[in-house]
């Protein structure tokens, strides 16, 4: 495997798209040719989109310190993953991105190098910074930039998460506003799935962490979990995960391998529905949550059906923000993402509730949800 | 010409070097493969270079401060010259380079957010940046950095004029060391070709810049320039252009067009060597050179001949620093750079004393020099 990484030195090379093989072509494409170009951009800013890379090249940005089932593993140790997600911009959507790794610096700095090379992107893909970190950059940074700016591990997984939802709901005969869901993890995946199953309608949501139920006023959550649980878990009053999991509809865990028992299964409200994305192990496995009675169930590995997987939704999405000018991934595009990915699987059964990664125009599909919301708009 | 930069937008794109069409080449290409990739640089540092592009990519960067011809357009209206140069790494030398423009923000902050990426990158090519933070940013960036930083305007046109030189020294029988220079214009290109020529032996050097001819204890100076005149300018008590270029061997120019007259070339020692490298318009145009009795001419421009252009320079020079891991662009490096550049012209004439940019081996010859000259160190 090393050596596919090793022989052209990583997994992405620049191409030109013009070929230099002449004076008269060295003109146009160098100099004079650009001092044209350079004239013209001087008196229009918004024409470097048009006539340069930086209208369509993503800069796919970690600082290493949050790799799923990793953990901090360093600015260069993180570079793989981003140079992974780059070259999956360019298979399944024809998007092109580059990796570009962040020292681990303070959230002020972060900003301030993002922002001071933004004019060389068309949009900014976070990935794979730790939270409540990554909360604070993602803001500050789409306050900052006209560019888009999108945390893959946030709102990539919560449009994943709320695709296959839709439609295991019809599975279940369940009405998808009705649903009562345990979202067990609350970081950057599950705090920007919770956020968004409230604004699709999903009102009755139990968040749960490291230290059980979260509740108000606990001085251990950091400002934005403290937010959430105003906002969406006010009523409870704590509880370990198995309280938590007792007759509810879904459970959707975003945290570790191995932390749901059959009995707790068991114990939830006939037909469940049981997302277990903790990656590479899930929080248990489709065998023992079938044992547990559930038969409507999903993972993050594609050993299993119904991978959710953020390659359905990050490709198809910058695609689609290149090309219609949208600048913000707000909420309700995320829902009509969302929805535009489940509408692919017109009879969803256990077995193919959710598209997989090489279901055929699953990008196009994505990218002309994207379109049609700012078209529209 | 315009629509050659807009219907792709740019003049690059990103290219996949792997295949992605099913799960198991998916799991190569990202997960689970990338995890290990990710752990295994997270033990050793130095191997993302071997794994990842940033092994291999060389940002391209401008802050838009001081193009050629064009002074301070602002970074959106410098990313087209920048993008031209990393097509023409490309193109010329089959080295990965990418266009990065960063906002106009102080020393310490551009110092700052090169440093906080440079993870992703083999390498540095500064461009366009006024002078004399360009000083600054890249001494700085040298010291803080382990991967080459190299700014075109300084070491590029340094080395290429260097190795005209060369050439015309023998063109007009003269000895190299003992040339007497004249150098107007002392910006960036001009304070780092006084640097090499004074390095390379020649110690009779007239640096003249707006104020006529530099002295110790001019307070205009910058710290640069102060520096510089200290060192190799210090018996002159002054005066004009017309003063400073009265006999002597040689006049470079890297200033701006027409401000040479054929009397001044007159004045000049019999065969004097011009190099009127001012873009597009030359100090001084080859025909009135001519008419003042010059027939050793050199310009910027490729509609005459001998065309001193950086394009000879920085393709090839990556590619080797690339290939032999050298990390520094020193004067010793540039000075066996132009030697092996002025070698591949093996009979020197007033008609071709330099290579030309389409000369096949050009950059392939450059690449050897930087592979030897940091081998047999």
């Amino acid at each position: 495997m090393l050596d596919l990484h090793e022989v052209h030195t990583g997994v992405l090379s620049i191409s030109p798209e013009l070929e230099v093989s002449n004076d008269v072509e060295l003109a146009e494409a160098y100099t004079p040719g650009v001092a044209e170009l350079s004239l013209l951009i001087k008196d229009n800013h918004e024409l470097s989109r048009k006539f340069t890379i930086s209208g369509k090249l993503i800069a796919v940005v970690t600082d290493g310190s949050a790799v799923l089932g990793l953990g901090n593993v360093g600015t260069k140790a993180g570079l793989p993953i981003v140079e992974g997600k780059s070259l999956l911009y360019k298979t399944f959507a024809n998007v092109d991105a580059i990796p570009i790794g962040i020292d681990q610096v303070d959230v002020v700095e972060f900003v301030k190098t993002v922002h001071n090379i933004s004019s060389s992107f068309g949009g900014i893909h976070l990935e794979d910074i730790k939270a409540p970190k990554c909360f604070e950059i993602e803001d500050e940074l789409q306050k900052q930039l006209d560019i888009p700016v999108y945390h893959d591990d946030q709102e990539g997984t919560a449009i994943a998460v709320l695709a296959g939802l839709i439609n295991a709901a019809k599975v279940a005969k369940k009405e998808l506003t009705e649903l009562s869901v345990v979202i067990n993890g609350i970081g950057a995946s599950g705090l920007a799935t919770a956020k968004l199953l409230y604004s699709a309608g999903i009102s009755r949501l139990t968040l749960v962490d490291k230290q059980g139920i979260l509740v108000k006023n606990d001085k251990s959550l950091n400002f934005y979990q403290r937010q959430l649980v105003e906002k969406i878990n006010s009523d409870h009053d704590g509880g370990d995960l198995s309280k938590a999991i007792f007759q509810k509809d879904v459970f959707i865990g975003l945290s570790e391998g191995n932390i749901v028992t059959k009995e707790m299964i068991q114990s939830m409200n006939p037909n469940p529905i049981v997302f277990a994305l903790a990656n590479p192990i899930p929080e248990i496995t489709p065998k023992k949550a079938k044992e547990g009675g559930a038969s409507i169930i999903a993972t993050g590995s594609s050993i299993y059906p119904n991978q959710i997987n953020n390659v359905l939704v990050f490709p198809g999405l910058f695609k689609g923000l290149l090309e219609s000018g949208g600048k913000k991934v707000t909420l309700d595009l995320q829902n009509q993402v969302a929805n535009a990915l489940a509408s692919m699987i017109e009879d969803p059964t256990e077995d193919k509730f959710i598209p997989q990664v090489f279901d055929s125009g699953v990008a196009e599909k994505v990218s002309q949800a994207v379109c049609s919301f700012f078209y529209k708009k």
